[in-house]
């Protein structure tokens, strides 16, 4: 894949205009019982009209046939090769229930583990509730804040999962997952994969074995599995990438985190999806590019509830005109991947793309929809086009050669 | 990108199969105030009986979102990946105005600039006529013929341009520009990258200020900045790499320079595009392969003109059956990029494509036009994918793997 960033870089010529990046999480799909997908079933007069005034086309998150995770859909969208760029699950896991993380910290995801006579009996403890494991996470802050000169602190997650943040000098992440991966296996202890991780290493495995000696008498949470060490990545930062001053609205830790990590000011977004608009609104003047995201297209998708993200999409429908009435140069209505009810999860379908502004071919297309996307006059394009497109779109890419 | 050239080197079977590649310079465009597109807006009843028997799809010229110069756009059309070459800025424009460029030449871009006690105080000189500027090369050319052992000629352009090519042994191109950029700027003088270009720095700079000795007099154009310092490039033959005997039919320099850059031969192509078709007809025999450069598309484009670029097209429909009437293999229309009356330049919009042979699978377009294209049955390609695709139909490939 060529590397967009490094090609649109000397071309980059800043001017007025203002972008919008409106991501609804998961918005691909596949027909329902209907034989329609939410994006056809939902009520959607004004995305409709818009449609009619832009340019319509569909993204291939990372490749044909990949299922992207929630990182790899946003770098992509964001314009950095999902290939090239990977962020660690520490630091993903981490993003997700809002931790924050420095240059100095190490991060890694755990698991909490039933170990019986040294032998990993159940890698997720039986699937205890968030309350029963977020007990378990008190007991251990309450006794391992450091290990050497490295201090430790633990995270609550969603059932048997936890973060555990390092913070000291000299870490570093290139280490093997201390996980069998496999129930009815020894402890496996973490290995450094280079020789600046030895540190590392060394820290990590004796907190194994400390967290076993605190949770040795719990009854099932009785040890832990770490996994993804990884530390704060070093991505080339947005605003400076393409000379913009960039805003990111969004209601939940990961995408915030997500944003942060390319360099985004994160605004205070509200709950609703008419407060994330309204936050644009308030914000127009300072920034001139907002991503917005919206979550529950995702969320209902993965619970399997077509109705539900039938109604978040007639809910986003309904409070676009605050987003138009600002009337931006460019406004892009994607999603970072899909994520069909039918399969409760994310999926390697293309992604429908509509792109509004001035300067579009329109006329092509009556219906924002799955189908009109796949035969719209932008084409089947890879997310790490979209970048380059909203800038073009923005007037703000210069000729290429003479 | 992979390099289209290198995968099908091994493939390409020489036949007696004819291949014609009509270029409608900036063809593409967006909807006017009627809503149409100039090829929507013409009346091209040979086209569209074309469409019925065609292939249609659409190109990107480079990269979505990025809008290429004739010299990138017309290296994608003939199968040369454009960021893998790139031609100087000087190249481009010693070729814009019909200068010889042989191996020994370096060549560069020259604006005629006021000068106020060593300052730069206008980069353009007060914009002058090309005919006031003119006069001001004859004055260079006659005072300044040789630096040491390299020869030295300017050559008028368009109002305050033109270009200067030095002729010698050991010089390279490796050089910053001798411009600025910026009024306000004392002079900057070139500076070689590399050691092979220390030779050319040394000339260039006093050239440099043999030109201010030679024009001080002059009220505004007494000085000239130079930038784009280019060598011949060294390009792969087109007619090696395809086993073609190739020729190029246009009537502007800038594109017979292009076309010779690559190795074409250039034919006399008359004026109009009547003309331009009956060269095609008059060298039928002589070659496999033909290039035909429709000039005017682009300039009613760049002008926002609207109605003549419509006549432009009827004009190429109407002399279509001249090409017709050969019975060529292959016939592809195209454009080298779009170039949108109402941008007045060329933009990133997708390309349409047209390619006819007796094994299309036709029937499903009923007009060319920039929508029929989006939705053709070649979908949205590369550029660099259309010369191995015009083979691909002429026979002229091999297949890959048993």
């Amino acid at each position: 894949m060529i590397d967009r960033q490094r090609v649109i870089g000397d071309l980059i010529t800043p001017n007025n205009s203002k972008i919008i990046l409106l991501v609804m999480d998961g918005i691909g799909d596949i027909p329902g019982d209907k034989g329609l997908t939410p994006l056809q079933e939902a009520n959607t007069p004004n995305l409709d009209s818009l449609a009619q005034k832009s340019d319509l086309g569909q993204t291939i998150p990372v490749l044909p046939g990949i299922t992207p995770g929630s990182g790899p859909g946003h770098l992509g969208i964001f314009g950095y090769d999902p290939l090239k760029y990977q962020i660690g699950r520490g630091i993903l896991e981490a993003l997700g229930i809002d931790v924050e993380v420095g240059e100095k910290d190490l991060v890694a995801r755990g698991n909490f583990a039933t170990l019986d006579d040294d032998i990993i009996v159940d890698r997720r403890a039986g699937r205890p509730s968030s309350e029963e494991s977020a007990k378990i996470v008190e007991i251990l802050n309450e006794n391992i804040k450091q290990i050497e000169d490295v201090e430790v602190r633990f995270y609550p997650g969603k059932e048997h999962r936890f973060v555990v943040k390092l913070t000291g000098e000299g870490l570093h992440d290139k280490l093997e997952d201390a996980d069998p991966q496999k129930e009815g296996k020894p402890i496996k202890y973490t290995k450094a994969l280079d020789e600046a991780s030895k540190k590392s290493e060394k820290i990590i495995n004796m907190l194994i074995d400390k967290i076993k000696e605190v949770l040795k008498d719990q009854p099932k949470m009785n040890f832990a599995l770490l996994r993804g060490f990884s530390k704060y990545p070093n991505l080339p930062q947005f605003g400076e990438v393409y000379k913009l001053k960039p805003a990111a609205v969004a209601v939940y830790p990961m995408y915030k985190g997500l944003a942060k990590l390319v360099g985004m000011e994160i605004l205070k977004a509200g709950q609703t999806i008419e407060d994330e608009f309204n936050t644009v609104k308030e914000t127009w003047e300072k920034y001139d590019f907002f991503y917005v995201h919206i979550k529950k297209t995702d969320s209902y998708g993965e619970d399997g509830n077509f109705d539900s993200k039938v109604k978040v999409i007639e809910e986003v429908d309904k409070n676009l005109p605050i987003l138009l009435d600002l009337n931006p140069d460019v406004l892009v209505v994607i999603g970072d991947h899909s994520t069909p009810c039918a399969m409760k999860g994310h999926s390697f379908h293309p992604v429908p793309l509509m792109v509004y502004s001035k300067f579009t071919r329109k006329g092509l297309s009556k219906l924002y929809n799955e189908f009109e996307c796949a035969r719209g006059t932008l084409g089947t394009i890879y997310a790490v086009d979209v970048m380059p497109l909203a800038l073009g779109y923005a007037g703000r890419l210069e000729k290429y050669g003479a």
